[in-house]
């Protein structure tokens, strides 16, 4: 097979496929990868999946730390077609890679969920920053990481969550090195919506996070900072997942990183109140 | 005369008097001093006062430069009532203190612009900092030129106008030390109120903006900036000023520093478009 001829059942995907196209592919198993890039004008999301029995500890978590975990979508128990965020739209099986977790250990990596489904589970689908990142780009902000294709550098910062049942946990930043103009404008414009993340919860000084050598982040990939830059701070949706791997459920599910739900939500109608 | 007996005919100014009391105890020669603080729900005005024949450069320069030039009134050649700025308000007697200026150089301090006045004069009024200042106090967010009662610092940039006829030369800054999530939330706050100088223009290193030493300021006074602060700067009505002194105009009326135009707009009905 070369470029002129791509294969018949598997149109390539890209920026400008539908969020539909996206999930059908995760569906049927042509797409096991990442979603960055994809459909890039639809919200994605991150999957958090908890068995009934925590949901409501895991919904007061996000409801007492909306900048970490911003939701946009709650299921009830043991639904899985998620009307209000797509059309046609499986939470078993239109994410291209999931993560079990038992007793906070990773069990597996399955691209479908519908031989684990039960009747008692609870999806939280919480906003991710990929959305407010093409609101930068689009504002002609450059992104370091993005530029070399890497993933955002994040940290556990200093600044505790306010914990709920046993989820708890320091706040996960993600960091930005900006231009200080940059900086200003990216504060604007993120903090147009408070859905994913809202404006920045630091800049400048990494040490009055607790962050003790800005290059070597606890997640993701450093990146360089130049003279002229600030580091800039976000909360991060990966503060959910670690509270709830410090929580250690005996069961429950995540969208594998980078993995992401791709919603029918448009970017742009975010910060519409 | 004691506190018990107050002068009959001169009531005390404070932040809760009108407006227009400010105004005409300054018309009466009844205030000649400072408006910081009076008539605190009020937006107080930079005044420039120019012959017709550079008003068009003027005009212009305030359009193309807009963060340090905030317009909010412009007059006919020769009006001295500013209907729209305030009921009954006579621009010739009702700012404290005048300054006039013949190529540039001071000529005289005067309290009143009667005897002065002529059919060719066009009034400008701008915005002043006062007005995100109030907007930010009210917020929360501590300024410490203000806790310790002196001038804010300002800065001449290394950041060029925008010329238009004679007027020229670089943004005049003003700068506030504020920690890292004060500073976000303040730039959310003055982002809402373009016709106060808008969004800061710059914060972190005051290198990138050409300031040598931040502990010696162009105008106004130095604070100490803390370790956990970032200075934040604002572009500041004084460039304007800066601009006239540069032009050195035959005849030209500012007010005198701190001695601002009262008008009857509300500080809450900026940012409201």
């Amino acid at each position: 097979m070369t470029d002129a001829q791509p294969h018949a059942t598997t149109p390539a995907l890209s920026a400008h496929s539908s969020a539909q196209e996206v999930r059908h592919a995760a569906r049927s198993g042509a797409l096991s990868g990442h979603t960055s890039g994809l459909a890039a004008e639809h919200v994605q999301g991150n999957l958090a999946i908890l068995p009934a029995e925590l949901a409501g500890d895991f919904l007061r978590f996000c409801q007492r730390n909306p900048k970490p975990c911003p939701l946009i979508g709650v299921s009830e128990p043991g639904q899985y077609m998620l009307d209000d965020l797509g059309l046609d739209l499986d939470i078993r099986s239109d994410v291209p890679r999931y993560r079990v977790w038992e007793h906070g250990e990773l069990v597996s990596e399955p691209t479908d969920l519908r031989a684990l489904w039960r009747d008692d589970l609870v999806t939280f689908v919480l906003g991710c920053s990929f959305s407010f990142e093409h609101a930068l780009l689009a504002a002609g902000i450059p992104l370091r990481h993005v530029e070399q294709g890497c993933n955002v550098a994040m940290y556990r910062s200093n600044i505790p969550t306010r914990a709920a049942g046993p989820f708890h946990g320091p706040m996960v930043v993600s960091m930005r090195p900006l231009k200080a103009a940059d900086a200003i404008r990216a504060i604007q414009i993120t903090a147009r919506t408070p859905e994913i993340h809202g404006a920045p919860v630091h800049l400048g000084d990494p040490a009055l996070l607790g962050i003790a050598d800005i290059q070597r982040p606890d997640y993701g990939d450093a990146v360089p900072i130049m003279a002229d830059e600030l580091p800039v701070f976000w909360a991060c949706g990966v503060t959910p997942q670690a509270a709830i791997a410090s929580a250690r459920p005996a069961f429950c599910i995540t969208h594998a990183p980078g993995h992401m739900l791709v919603t029918d939500l448009l970017n742009r109608q975010l910060g519409q109140g």
